[in-house]
C-alpha cells in the first residue's frame, strides 16, 4: 500500500489495530524500528522484538474491537524524515456496538521515506502516559493529568 | 550558542541542568516546542507554558547537583529536521559527590535546524517511562522493565 503521506500511515494503523491484523500493523514499521511503548517493556530495538508483543495484543481481544482515534495530531515534514505527535484514544468496542473501556496516551512517531517512492515507514514510536507525583502510577486519560 | 549537531543540544542540555540555569535549559527549546514529559502533566504548548515546571525543578533541587547522561544514542538527520532517541539517567550528587538517588527515562527529541546557521532547535521533546501492567506505575530503572 502507497502511504504517501504520515497522516495515510496513522489511517492505516487505524485500520490494521480495528482489524486485528498483526501483520498489517508491523507493515507500517522500518524493520529496525526503536519502539517506546507505554506498556512495561523498556524499548523493542526492531520489529522482530515486538512481534511476539503486537500478536498477544491483537488476538488477546476475541470479539472486541479496538477503535483508535487521534486528536491534536502536529506532522512535520522534511525531505526524507517526518515526526508527528499526537494524543491518541484506545477504546474496546464490544460486538453490539458498546464502548466498554477506553485509554489515551501521548504518541509520537518519527517517519523516513521509502526510496521505492512507497511513501513513509515508522522508524520510532514512543507512546507514554504522564506519572503522578504523587501514586507514581500512569494516568491514563488526558483530563486526569 | 552555535549547537550544529543534535548532539551538541545534548551536550548543552546536560549542562543547563548541571548549572541548574533555566534560561540556557529553555532557550534550547524553540518557542511552539510540545513537550510530552516524564511527571505529571500530559502536554506542554509551548516554552511559555513549561517554563514554571522547569524553573520550581532546578530551583528545588539546592546545594545538589543533578548529573544526566545518555545511553543508546540514536540520530537521524535529514535536511532540517533532525530525531534523537537514547535512554536518559538523572542522577542527584550531594555537594560532597555522593549520588544521592537517580532515574532514568525513555528519551525522544525532534529538532529543527535554525535558518540563521546557528545550529538546531528542540521542536518536540517526549521522555516516559513504561508502566507496570500489574500496578500501573511508572518503571523508573531500565532493568526495572
Amino acid at each position: 500500500m502507497n502511504h504517501s503521506t504520515p497522516i495515510q500511515v496513522l489511517d492505516a494503523y487505524k485500520n490494521a489495530v480495528y482489524d486485528a491484523d498483526a501483520d498489517a500493523f508491523l507493515r507500517l514499521y522500518d524493520p529496525a524500528a526503536r519502539v517506546f511503548d507505554t506498556w512495561g517493556v523498556w524499548s523493542y530495538e526492531g520489529v522482530a522484538a515486538r512481534r511476539q508483543a503486537i500478536e498477544g495484543w491483537l488476538s488477546s481481544l476475541g470479539d472486541e474491537r479496538v477503535v483508535v482515534s487521534f486528536d491534536d495530531v502536529m506532522v512535520i515534514v522534511d525531505l526524507e524524515l517526518a515526526v508527528l505527535t499526537a494524543t491518541g484514544r484506545y477504546a474496546a468496542v464490544s460486538t453490539s456496538g458498546v464502548e466498554l473501556r477506553s485509554m489515551q496516551n501521548r504518541f509520537t512517531w518519527a517517519l523516513k521515506r521509502k526510496g521505492d517512492g512507497e511513501g513513509w515507514l515508522i522508524v520510532h514510536e514512543h507512546t507514554s502516559a504522564p506519572i503522578g507525583f504523587g501514586d507514581l502510577k500512569g494516568i491514563l486519560q488526558r483530563d486526569g493529568a
